[in-house]
């Protein structure tokens, strides 16, 4: 393991989405822009994702990972919560405030993503098998529900809650996953939502970073 | 709404799960039983749970929530860190080791849990689907994996980091809905992780609550 002064992340070599921003690196390196943290990033073969020296890091052989001097940590939701509670920017300063956007973060990834993994298992790893076309709608109906439940909460709000927040950003991060499917087309509030978490100069330049080869 | 001293938690009038202690409220009973805070319980019916009022407090119509004061939290996740933030008891003090038992929370819930919950809705949501039997495996093959490289992290340790967190809390919660499906079984070394997360007094306080009639 080399020492580095710089905060380490590791991410894809070559990223299953081929650099469209869907894998879960792009929402550390969004948090990172936003609070203007330098990093340096660490491609990682698949190989050396599933070795024993990565595993030590992530105990599940995946990606991202985070090392900041002795601080090692895994999971895009913790290191995007430990990065919005060491630097202002993320979260909003008032207890209660704080307390529901952080709340967003885990409704992200508990309760939204999961419909969303099980789709894109349905549409990529059971692709060839006999149910594909048969059990698809139903997924897709899960997904739907979800995405109707948080369209009428966020209602005409730019934001889930008063202000931007890691929690916004964890949302729109996995929101975002859904663009292949063109489940969101019918979801023009969602639509916007997205586009205004894109449009934020620190996503953009998050999006840069992983776009160009490594 | 009416008024309380105490906080407010919410859980189903008629767990589906007959009172084994599997649904999302007991992460939080357990939490509220590990750092001694009382708490009152409001039993909400499957129509309350939709209802416009409860949606208000949980924006995907499900439980738990908890309000404390002006605090309206929801997602088990974000209510089980927000005690463990503000007791001591759940999270170590030294801020790296805090960190790291916090990526345990986000671990079970965007890691252990999505196979879990696929594998429930391959089980009962999709048990009279033609594809069935076939699809099973499969499923059962994710959530293998993902039991091997839990178990190949714990090793012989009794937690997962030097002592028991509110990582452990979710994780040994999250596990537990394993049960019922036998997949456990093939796995001594977290069989024991989970018996002893249950044999903490709190654990057996927390589900003695649920287990009774409301």
């Amino acid at each position: 393991m080399t020492t580095s002064a710089l905060p380490v992340l590791t991410a894809f070599e070559q990223s299953p989405d081929g650099g469209r921003g869907l894998a879960r690196d792009m929402r550390v390196r969004w948090a990172l822009e936003e609070v203007g943290q330098p990093y340096e990033l660490r491609p990682l073969s698949f190989a050396a994702m599933k070795s024993a020296a990565h595993r030590a890091l992530h105990p599940f052989g995946q990606i991202p990972t985070y090392q900041d001097g002795e601080l090692r940590l895994f999971e895009s939701g913790a290191i995007v919560l430990h990065l919005a509670e060491r630097h202002p920017g993320l979260l909003p300063a008032e207890a209660n405030a704080r307390a529901r956007a952080i709340a967003w973060i885990f409704a992200a990834l508990n309760t939204v993503e999961p419909p969303i993994l099980d789709l894109f298992n349905a549409k990529v790893l059971e692709r060839e098998q006999p149910w594909h076309r048969q059990r698809l709608p139903l997924v897709e109906e899960r997904v739907r529900q979800r995405l109707d439940d948080l369209s009428a909460r966020l209602g005409g709000a730019d934001w889930l809650e008063a202000g931007f927040s890691a929690g916004d950003l964890m949302m729109i991060s996995v929101l975002l996953r859904l663009r292949p499917s063109g489940l969101l087309d019918g979801n023009p509030a969602l639509g916007a939502y997205i586009a205004r978490g894109e449009s934020r100069p620190a996503y953009q330049r998050a999006f840069a970073s992983q776009a160009l080869p490594s």
